[in-house]
């Protein structure tokens, strides 16, 4: 069997679990990683090649983007240039319809395939979210996320004057309406009530009821796990109440790392262009043989 | 916009339910109903035409089988064969492979598409099942069935001597255990001991808990109320312990129904084959327009 050579671009907090779900994965090699800089490569990496040029890393079949969403069409644009399959995590909701519309022009003109926002929301939870729809065509879902840590909101937190390190939680109170529990690490002279008054005006929170609370080390109190609580009250037809739950409670970054190796595979099989999850058959993400997988899994 | 013509193949249960869901699906329309007679046609139907050959409906693009599993194929190989796309919920899980095989064929010879097993379970609890091997490829997932009536195990119910009518509802006990309640109405001189020994011999109960009880009426006890709850937990890369949950507590015939009629749709989207469940994008199950599709549910 010829193995899917893939390389990981970027190497951060997701791209170490990527790397570990490529190597349990039995399809895939990896070709190599690609970092801004060579220098103080860790002791993981030092069975791979470690370049700052896709180029240098000879034939890549696909490219799995571990890049900070923002920059997730750049490369894309660039790999797919160079005949490179790619897939990324893309999470900016609102900016998904318009990278798919940009990077399905360049992936057709170079015959390659892009997967984009291939976490688990948007990602996995999308596709649970169509095929609830699909069952109940009218009625609402609610996304409830968490108890975990909300990068977004962690990052406008350490923004703030004042604020050493943080951590912004995410509790799920249902109906899709959050709490935010806020840690702050206070710099030295530094008041917690003008910092509460800063993050609580802040776009980010405004809408949500949010609790700030001084720490004395943010890293012991942080954690990785986070959840999704997904449900949905519908009609099939004119038969109403019909309901509908999908939960999880996951490591974060090692469950969006399993998704993108997922889509890394599904990738090498879609017709050129760019695709979101719920525009793939979900057994295309999976490993091992076509009829096997339908016996076991229909 | 074209409608899509669908014939009701099949005038049961799940036909009464896809006669509900195609008159609320705002992109089709009702070519007609095939019975096997045209007698006695209820009130509801009376603005339809009801024939006994599909050929009587003129132009239909899918026909929906609403038949007993048994029967599936047969109408499909013949529909097929006549340029019309099928879809069914073909629901005995062993034999879904060999369908989908002798469909493909014949899908293929005429450039129309098949959807088999798409209902509940096989169909959309499949979609879960793949998708949750996505995101962990390792690890087990249990199908939970019920609080629930199972049609397979009543009618074997039925069959055995003294029994005028029965119910076996399915309850779950986790990990894929499940306990068999028995409903029985007795014929006059039948002995209960008599019965339940029967039942508890038979192949479909024998390695399940089954408890027998005689009731006054059947009909007084039924409820086409069912529900699922399938777990698995398991392992994304390295990292263990990834739990996901999907639970759902539904009318049967209506979810039946209403994932035959989003098939139907996406019977016309697909390349000429036959195909379950997860071979399929999510998306094409959905009514409406592609792109706002993405912006809201991805």
């Amino acid at each position: 069997m010829n193995k899917i050579k893939a390389a990981i671009v970027g190497y951060g907090n997701i791209g170490q679990f990527v790397l570990d779900a490529l190597r349990e994965a039995p399809d895939f090699e990896i070709a190599g990683v690609v970092r801004r800089s060579v220098a103080n490569i860790p002791a993981e990496l030092a069975a791979y090649k470690v370049v700052t040029n896709i180029d240098e890393l000879g034939a890549v079949d696909v490219a799995i983007l571990c890049t900070p969403s923002r920059e997730c069409e750049k490369y894309a644009k660039e790999y797919l240039a160079k005949g490179i399959n790619t897939v990324d995590s893309f999470d900016i909701h609102s900016l998904i319809p318009q990278l798919r519309r940009d990077l399905d022009d360049v992936a057709k003109a170079n015959g390659k395939v892009a997967v984009i926002s291939a976490g688990w929301d948007p990602g996995s939870d999308s596709v649970v979210r169509a095929l609830m729809q699909a069952a109940a065509p009218k009625g609402i879902t609610y996304t409830n996320f968490g108890p975990g840590m909300s990068m977004g909101h962690t990052v406008c937190v350490k923004s703030k004057p004042g604020v050493k390190n943080a951590l912004s939680m995410t509790i799920p109170l249902g109906t899709g309406i959050h709490r935010r529990m806020v840690y702050v690490e206070l710099e030295e002279g530094a008041r917690l009530e003008d910092v509460a008054a800063a993050v609580k005006q802040d776009p980010y929170f405004a809408s949500d009821e949010t609790h700030v609370m001084a720490v004395k080390s943010v890293d012991e109190v942080k954690d990785m796990g986070h959840g999704v609580n997904m449900v949905r009250k519908g009609v099939s037809g004119i038969t109403q109440n019909q309901r509908f739950e999908f939960n999880m409670s996951i490591n974060n970054p090692a469950l969006t790392a399993q998704i993108l190796v997922s889509a890394a595979r599904a990738a090498m099989r879609q017709a050129p262009g760019a695709y979101t999850m719920i525009e793939i058959p979900v057994i295309n993400f999976l490993a091992g043989d076509r009829d096997e997988l339908i016996a076991h899994l229909v």
